[in-house]
């Protein structure tokens, strides 16, 4: 019987203090305030955005919608981040990608301070994230898996971590914040040849692979933590991770259930971010 | 008894093609140029300037030299290198380091372009390596271990990688560049739990943990490759790694000399990436 790594406890706890800490801010002058620029009417964007307003509003914070058709020019979008970057009054921003077909996806990331960069998106705050320098922000997901193993006081140091993946998005960042918290990192992927054998021998294993159900009991071994990034919906609407739950939960030390593991910490890390940048603005 | 991997035999085969490269540039009109800039007469910068220009002249490249006082501003620093990125005559840079401590280095690294830094030192190198994108060019110790690993025809894709050390200039990006190059790549430092067990189960093991023989046959196996990046001079100015040579060489199945491994590749890469920025002009 595995210790479930439950994310709404941790957000929780980060909401408790994101809301002491937003109070602090507007006693001080400051407003924090996200902006989201989207461009489209993408059914996932909006349902993301609907949650983001929400828990701003919980905690206290500002959100401004920036929406763009989706034939609006790149030279537009630039525009509209331009003015975010420049705009005292606004902390951090979220864009909404994929972009349509006709936006340089690089360019547009680019454009966007990193200093407000609340997703590490730009190759500003991926460089900050490899060179372990905390000006920036890392990408919200990978930032997600570190909340979630320090709320349960996971140790890192000196251990051996295993992480499924190599995205920009997951893989890569939280090796690399890892490898910063003094942990051996081993990063695997699809060519990684005894993958199961390589799973078992990790402390802590992180998967974001990206396919559901890939990590089977053979990856797994007693003790272990598991931290699933993996979210997908199957035909009728249920939601699984990358990890066999079922196969794992009886096995290893702690485990990540999907929902309610990193999915459910990753907005409330965005606003850790916003309320971070916020704070940055009062000094 | 291991292969050798011998670094001028590297260096020959990499200066061959440098040579044809050059001739082809020159005929069309391009004559590949670096600037190196110094502050300072440190022994060691003017002694790898020495060999710097000896290495350009042979293939047919050009070097000029700027020197700054030690005393120089940063701001005058700043100043040589805006003109260095916007002179079409020039086509990398080489900084050397460290700079004197009133001079602040990510300002002074992150002002050059990246096109023009050949020593992938600035943020945005460093964000490309991370990212895999082959815009920039990664640090030339870093991409020295490739050169020797591609030249003796090691095979990366699914293989165990050990790196000792995290680096910005070698253990980082060179875990990212196996990475991009299929390997499983595991990072280990000095919190590194069973780290002579870690090495041995590797394939490959690249050492650059910047300490004088650590490496001893605990921490190696018959058949392993072994690319060892430290260079330390004793008292009598007898240079050897951070691999016990005596006790590798009998064990794995290739290695690195030092001298004459890395450190013999290192210069002749910053050659090769100054080539490769004059073509990118040429185009």
């Amino acid at each position: 019987m595995a210790t479930l790594l439950k994310g709404p406890e941790v957000t929780a706890a980060l909401n408790a203090k994101l809301v002491k800490q937003t109070a602090e801010l507007k006693a001080g002058g400051v407003y924090p305030t996200m902006a989201m620029v989207r461009v489209g009417e993408r059914e996932e964007d909006i349902s993301y955005e609907r949650g983001a307003v929400k828990r701003c509003q919980h905690i206290g914070a500002a959100i401004r919608q920036y929406v763009l058709p989706l034939d609006a020019t790149q030279e537009s979008i630039l525009a509209v981040i331009q003015n975010l970057n420049a705009d005292p009054t606004v902390h951090g921003v979220l864009i909404f990608r994929p972009l349509p077909p006709h936006m340089d996806d690089a360019v547009v990331r680019n454009a966007l301070h990193p200093s407000k960069d609340l997703d590490g998106i730009s190759n500003a705050s991926l460089s900050y994230v490899f060179s372990g320098i905390s000006t920036g922000f890392p990408p919200c997901t990978a930032q997600a898996c570190l909340e979630i193993i320090d709320y349960y006081g996971i140790g890192l140091k000196g251990r051996k971590v295993a992480v499924i993946g190599r995205s920009l998005v997951v893989g890569k960042p939280v090796s690399m914040m890892l490898l910063d918290r003094d942990a051996t990192v081993t990063i695997c992927h699809r060519n990684t040849a005894n993958l199961p054998e390589i799973c078992r021998a990790a402390d802590v294993l992180i998967v974001a692979a990206g396919q559901a159900g890939i990590v089977d009991q053979s990856f797994l071994s007693p003790g272990q933590t598991v931290i699933d990034v993996g979210i997908h919906p199957d035909a009728s609407g249920k939601i699984s991770g990358d990890v066999l739950f079922d196969q794992a939960e009886p096995v290893v030390g702690a485990i990540t259930p999907v929902p309610g593991g990193v999915g459910a910490v990753t907005t409330t890390v965005l606003i850790k971010h916003l309320v971070e940048a916020a704070r940055r603005n009062l000094k």
